[in-house]
């Protein structure tokens, strides 16, 4: 007999089957669907994996096969009802002969809203919101791409426990310790792109591809170089290992192949204009991994949804701070964050934010 | 039947107790004293209140009377063996009855130690080194000042995610939440001292009083104001709420009454010379409290002994940093921590760390 206990635990299993997907399916969710019988036992379950691929829903049912009939769905997010490069999943679901239907998050996609009303229309029982916050939540980069029609932005930064990125003569190999640094090559695997300015280009000629981390898809590598003086050839986000995308300015001399022509903004490039241009391309989460300049300006554009800090246990009294000139200059017009999680992450704390809600904040800042 | 169990719970109840003298017994350690019976049950307790003031043992044993006699006797800290303001601890013991005494801490004091070995030859049983651990590290700040020979310096700071303690226009109030400030003024009352600098006081004006803290004993406000030219008639530090001492240096003209002369280093006093001073008018404890000029000043004398930040969720991109130069030009020099303790106080989190002992730190550095 399904009790409401085991409604839960099959939701929470699709949301951890969703969380399988992030940085491969966009600019599709991340969605889990688990399948069980009258008993509740779990009977077939799966995932989008990659866009362009099978929905969760999909996956489920062919796991299922047969026991799919007069079985129950959760799925994280309301089932889609167009067909795009794969057919809508409320007919697959109701093809298959489910007889309710359980989803989490309604779709704010207005090109795929409407398949719970389809289920619904065929007599399926249908329910929303079990673990709508939990699932809203592993679903939180895609959702806010949505809502903001810009890539969701988190913003990562390792500093001492002074707020300094580098010491007064610039070294900073490293400040954050091996596991923080690792944690970073998770965090890159569920960014669709990562992007750094020419700053940390020419300080650092870094690399900015995943390693170390099973299955993972590689995120696009974003370099604004608005001068395109930054990335020369021989730099090592030039290699294979990922596709690498260079802004520069409209006016910008380049060689380069690949390039996408931002405008000026601030003695940099459009922060804007730069994450429409990615969200054209289907990036919807964008890893942040610049230097103050660029960090203070995607701060002052208001686009920044997350920080993740790695705060060493370091003091070093100079050098230059994690943030920029992001065009504050009293504390009333600070940014200002909630705290959601901190966690001792080797010798480093992980500390992760969220910019506080306010009705101002509501809007674009 | 005394167990094992009920000894650590004897001995925990005696740390506690002498945390509450915490701020008040300098240049004593702080104290704590439990009586129990032969059944293990509590028959009196006691603590050290102030310099001057009974010793816990002594208190202990009144709380007791003649269930003293046979007593087992839990000390946080060796029991004294000399005759200073108040008689020796260790006949008071044996004066009592007193059976077994078990303390936690050896009194690394010269002038206090052998109060174990009067004990023994009396043929009282004697153990050491139960809760020897926390037990010392309630009475961290004394134990450390008689090993350096100078007072145990914490700094505290106060700064957003980004290391700043102020905006660009020098705003400041308030980056750090109610209950952060609430928590500052408990580390004040467990302090002898309280010492800021020039800058600080240009900006903020400070009281540094305790408030909001029941039973505190002020601690001395000190001003490091090398050219004089800072605390003028008038300052907040100069009223009568707590003592003040305004260190200036060697040359400076001053009217002020109650000042100390200090030899100048490095374009500010010599922090060595200070702590040597303070120590020599019995400060055991200083929480600095000052801006990044003098927290850069101290670090670079090696005269920081723990850290306590209270980070602010805010972004603010300019201002200045929390911790100014420290003579620190290169990572490999950086001062390296270990996180001790991380809470979330209010809004903010509250990181505590200590500096990390290797075997080139373990001299002073």
């Amino acid at each position: 007999m399904a009790t409401a206990a085991a409604d839960r635990t099959a939701m929470r299993r699709a949301i951890t089957l969703a969380a399988r997907g992030l940085g491969a399916t966009s600019p599709n969710p991340v969605v889990g669907c688990v399948l069980t019988d009258a008993s509740g036992r779990i009977v077939g379950e799966g995932f989008h994996q990659r866009a362009g691929g099978p929905h969760a829903e999909v996956h489920a049912l062919r796991d299922a096969g047969d026991r799919a009939r007069g079985a129950t769905a959760f799925v994280t997010l309301e089932p889609c009802n167009h067909t795009g490069r794969t057919g809508p999943c409320a007919q697959a679901l109701l093809d298959a002969g489910v007889a309710r239907v359980v989803y989490a998050v309604a779709d704010p996609n207005p090109q795929a809203t409407g398949g719970a009303d389809t289920l619904r229309a065929a007599g399926i029982q249908v329910e929303q919101g079990l673990l709508e916050a939990e699932a809203a939540e592993g679903n939180a980069a895609w959702l806010t791409s949505v809502h903001r029609g810009r890539p969701y932005v988190l913003w990562k930064y390792a500093a001492t426990l002074d707020g300094r990125i580098a010491a007064a003569d610039g070294t900073s190999r490293w400040i954050s310790c091996a596991e923080s640094r690792a944690d970073v090559h998770r965090l890159r695997a569920e960014a669709d792109a990562v992007v750094v300015g020419s700053g940390t280009m020419r300080a650092d000629d870094p690399h900015l591809a995943v390693r170390g981390v099973d299955g993972a898809v590689q995120p696009l590598r974003v370099v604004l170089d608005t001068d395109a003086r930054a990335v020369g050839p021989g730099a090592r986000v030039l290699d294979d290992a990922a596709p690498t995308l260079v802004a520069v300015a409209e006016d910008a001399r380049t060689d380069l192949a690949d390039v996408v022509r931002v405008p000026r903004a601030d003695g940099g490039l459009d922060v804007r204009a730069l994450l429409a241009e990615l969200y054209a391309r289907g990036v919807r989460s964008v890893l942040l991994e610049g230097g103050p300049t660029l960090a203070g300006a995607f701060v002052a554009a208001g686009a920044v949804d997350k920080v993740v800090g790695y705060l060493a246990p370091v003091l070093l009294g100079a050098g230059p701070a994690a943030l920029g000139d992001a065009g504050i200059s009293t504390l009333s017009d600070a940014l200002r964050l909630d705290v959601t999680e901190t966690v001792r992450i080797g010798s480093d704390l992980r500390i992760t934010a969220v910019p506080t809600v306010t009705p101002a904040a509501t809007k674009e800042r």
